[in-house]
């Protein structure tokens, strides 16, 4: 079970970020999404309607109270990832095979529990850059490439080709 | 040389994205962003402070005609990949070890030309996610992981720590 923590949805600036941060939590394999913040209906209902036309099981939730949802989520056990630009490289996380794990990711101001909370504070680049980068090449890194080649069996599919689009209807 | 442009600028929709875009391009090892749809000065202004912050030489550049920018890279022997969700996956990707490198990332509607003008429509998986993502994975494979141990010498730095935030001032 990989389960993917947004912290701090803001409206109308997070709105797509946050939208991009769910698709790539998808696409790349995690199970589900959690965000807290600002509850927002739209974001909701693009994720499921994403889901529904292009298949999975992939589930969106929200939750008024993040750092009690981690300190849950470390009592069953889950391994805890906190994604910041201020950790260490990957290369330095111990590995957890096999074992549930919560990927956090920041958005507006992080609460300085979480720091604490995590098992690992893991930053990719210590420079500037996107959450939605590093949730992806995290999400690569603990998939080890194979997120890549998921199937999804949805109504919507691609057909990949050399040049222009090609998309079936089932 | 490898430079990166973002097509079809849409104001105020992509603002936060294409924002994402330039630093992903930034920290994981690009030399250039050139983008084209609407000019937009907070986002050019947003990335050099960026640079001018954190180090490097990564610049910005805007055009008004990325189709024809998108020949003039050809003529110069730029090998063009575009990324687009209805391509073929990275592993059928020709090597072209030390070529210049352009990478196309879609924004509005994508003309249909630039799916004839690549060299190689590459998909980061045939779901739906994220431009974001997809820009960190290709860089990721291009650079071989090397991206992640970049170093800026910027005039801001972070010094990686387990818990907690330390950034120094130069």
């Amino acid at each position: 079970m990989l389960i993917v923590l947004r912290l701090g949805h803001r409206l109308p600036r997070d709105e797509r970020i946050t939208t991009h941060v769910c698709l790539v939590a998808r696409a790349f394999g995690a199970d589900e999404i959690i965000y807290s913040g600002q509850k927002d209906k739209g974001l909701e209902k693009s994720v499921k309607k994403i889901v529904s036309d292009w298949g999975g099981n992939f589930k969106i939730g929200y939750t008024e109270d993040p750092v009690g949802l981690i300190k849950e989520f470390k009592e069953k056990d889950f391994y805890i990832l906190h994604l910041t630009m201020y950790g260490f490289g990957m290369e330095e996380m111990k590995k957890e095979k096999g074992r549930n794990t919560l990927i956090i990711i920041g958005g507006g101001k992080v609460p300085s529990e979480v720091y604490g909370l995590a098992d690992f504070n893991i930053s990719i680049t210590n420079q500037p850059h996107s959450e939605v980068a590093a949730l992806a090449i995290t999400l690569d890194r603990l998939f080890k490439g194979k997120e890549l080649k998921l199937e999804f069996k949805g109504k919507k599919r691609i057909v990949p080709s050399a040049r222009g689009k090609k998309l079936t209807e089932f």
